[in-house]
């Protein structure tokens, strides 16, 4: 039995996986493996539906706003967002809170003016820069809402003069947001919503079609709307699989009482880390994330032993970035608390013996 | 028992399907899901590094040359290709042999400026032009080898004065190619080579970084060439299924060996359309595909009946596009001669009723 806290790709509910499991070797008892039908079936088009349809339903997303899924990864959002929202000699507003909040932002100058409002660099990202203000003459307001490498998250999403732009690739799903302060949220799906492969995009539809600029159409997120996710043939599998894991969300309550497990696991493990001797957390406390957990060890020298004890129990994917040390426990929604027990009993029994 | 002639997500081999759905509970008896590993993991790196090496073993990919599996299917590569390769002011050279190949043309006036060397478009596409030159000033000569649609195949490529991009999106694999005369191949895996949900790019490095162009990072070859296809997160399981179906492919003797096991199946199905009065083919006899194999009714009632007759037996996938009418029967690497056979059976059967 492995315990899964990889960063992502990472953790699936075990139920999603068998069902997917028998999907590839016959899928709704229709004779064919999802790997080969048509998108055009009237079997996938259900399952596209279906997908659409949970995202909108989990995240109460309002009219007005279509949803997407693509493929690229959050990084190929990176590109299209500034292509498709910014104009040329316009400018728009980044929040750096991290690696992948820099290169979201680094792709925003083949196409406009940068400006980025506040950054946590100078002390390698540890918390979330609260004191700026958004240039109410940008393009958009771009943040990371969730810093996967630092262990950062944004608690309280304030409202932005321009329409925000959010990378959610690391905590969608995990607590309620409102839809209605952003312009455009996108997520690769691999944390929280599914395998690698696809990535989903909501966007508000009155932002789009304002540039001159002439875009292809794969790059467009206009095209991609009126082809409903099928301009061109979308990633049937990594769809599939997210429908399957939002259907198990909603099941389990939806993203509310998510919210709350997730709340209660993340506590459980601050909680230990701050308590044993051994250990530290590495973000400012305020701006602790629910999802990826980063701590250090107090004496470097117990950072090996840590990782064989987690690697015996079955402990898996909880080595640190490179680029910050130490370990990182993601929590994602599919993570079952038995396996943050599991991680607490590890660091409590290494405690002991180190003592 | 059903026989898939489905034009696209298309037929993957059995063994292949089994082997996938295995690894979706348990990859490779690690206690993990290939759907929930980093795909930094030993164990991804170790699948993708086999990709790679099929791929250019199976096409005997000579040196200079680098192997892509990307996102955003064949459409994607119809504006990476100018965007990377078609200088401001630049002419490309186009052969418009179908509705791909037109909708790869117009993603070049984007970037430059487009020439289409010859079309087909007053006969609906059902042959393939020969007689035009490449213009020697053109920066690339792009080609569709095999038109899904139409059921047209260029049966001799010549090598181009300019360097050749072509689509192989629906006949990569199934017949032997040389690579030395093409500057870049792409294809779509989700006919001959896996799922939907990862792209094959085969390129020359030595036409690349030669534009002024500034390109952001995830839609410039180069960018992804220096991350092995791992600038950000691949589709992991695409390439994986990927993988799998290439050592299938290896195990049957290769490209050489499925070349003569697809003539020999495509000749048996024209012959029967060719013998049979009820049927006729649509495609200019010299450029018959071996892999889509387009058919029409001689009397326009028989249409649906026959249809019928094919559900019936299990035969799926083989209704014609929109745009051509009639039948069409994908017979891709992994369609068995045996569906073949069922098809050509439900054909003479269908003759005699109809006599
Ligand atoms: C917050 C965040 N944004 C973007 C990315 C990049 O995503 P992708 O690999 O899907 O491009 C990641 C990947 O870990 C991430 O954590
Ligand atoms: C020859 C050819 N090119 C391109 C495409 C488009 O491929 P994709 O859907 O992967 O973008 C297709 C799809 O059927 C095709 O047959
Ligand atoms: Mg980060
Ligand atoms: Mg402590
Ligand atoms: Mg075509
Ligand atoms: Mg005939």
């Amino acid at each position: 039995m492995k315990h899964n806290f990889g960063a992502g790709p990472g953790i699936l509910p075990h139920e999603v996986l068998k069902q997917a499991a028998q999907a590839v070797v016959d899928f709704n008892g229709i004779g064919l493996s999802i790997l080969e039908i048509s998108h055009r079936s009237a079997e996938f088009e259900a399952v596209l539906d279906e997908a659409v349809k949970l995202v909108k339903e989990l995240l109460e997303v309002p009219e007005g706003y279509s949803v997407l899924f693509l493929q690229g990864g959050a990084s190929q959002q990176f590109a299209m967002v500034p292509y498709n929202l910014l104009p040329e000699g316009g400018k728009a507003a980044y929040l750096e809170t991290g690696v992948w909040a820099n290169k979201a932002a680094k792709e925003a100058k083949y196409f406009g003016n940068l400006e980025v409002v506040a950054t946590s660099k100078e002390s390698n990202f540890n918390y979330i820069p609260k004191d700026y203000t958004v240039p109410a003459d940008a393009a958009y307001f771009h943040i990371t809402s969730n810093n996967t490498i630092y262990g950062t998250q944004l608690q309280n999403i304030k409202p932005s003069p321009v329409p925000m732009v959010a990378d959610m690739s690391s905590d969608i799903f995990s607590r309620k947001i409102n839809v209605a302060d952003f312009g455009l949220i996108y997520a690769g799906a691999q944390k929280n919503m599914g395998p690698a492969g696809t990535t989903l995009v909501i966007v508000k539809d009155e932002i789009l079609g304002k540039l001159d600029r002439k875009i292809p159409a794969m790059f467009n997120y206009q095209t991609l709307i009126e082809g409903g996710s099928m301009y061109n043939t979308p990633p049937v599998f990594a769809i599939y699989v997210s429908m399957l894991t939002l259907g198990w969300l909603k099941a389990k309550g939806g993203v509310a009482a998510m919210q709350k497990e997730n709340d209660a696991k993340a506590a459980q493990l601050y909680r230990e880390i701050d308590r044993n001797p051994l250990f530290k957390g590495v973000a400012a406390m305020e701006d602790r994330s629910k999802m990826n957990v980063c701590f250090v060890v107090e004496n470097p020298e117990h950072e090996k032993p840590f990782l064989k004890l987690c690697d015996d129990k079955g402990i898996v994917g909880i080595k640190g970035h490179r680029s910050v040390g130490g370990f990182r426990a993601s929590i994602y929604n599919a993570l079952p608390t038995t396996s943050i027990h599991v991680l607490i009993d590890a660091m409590q029994e290494f405690a002991e013996k180190n003592k």
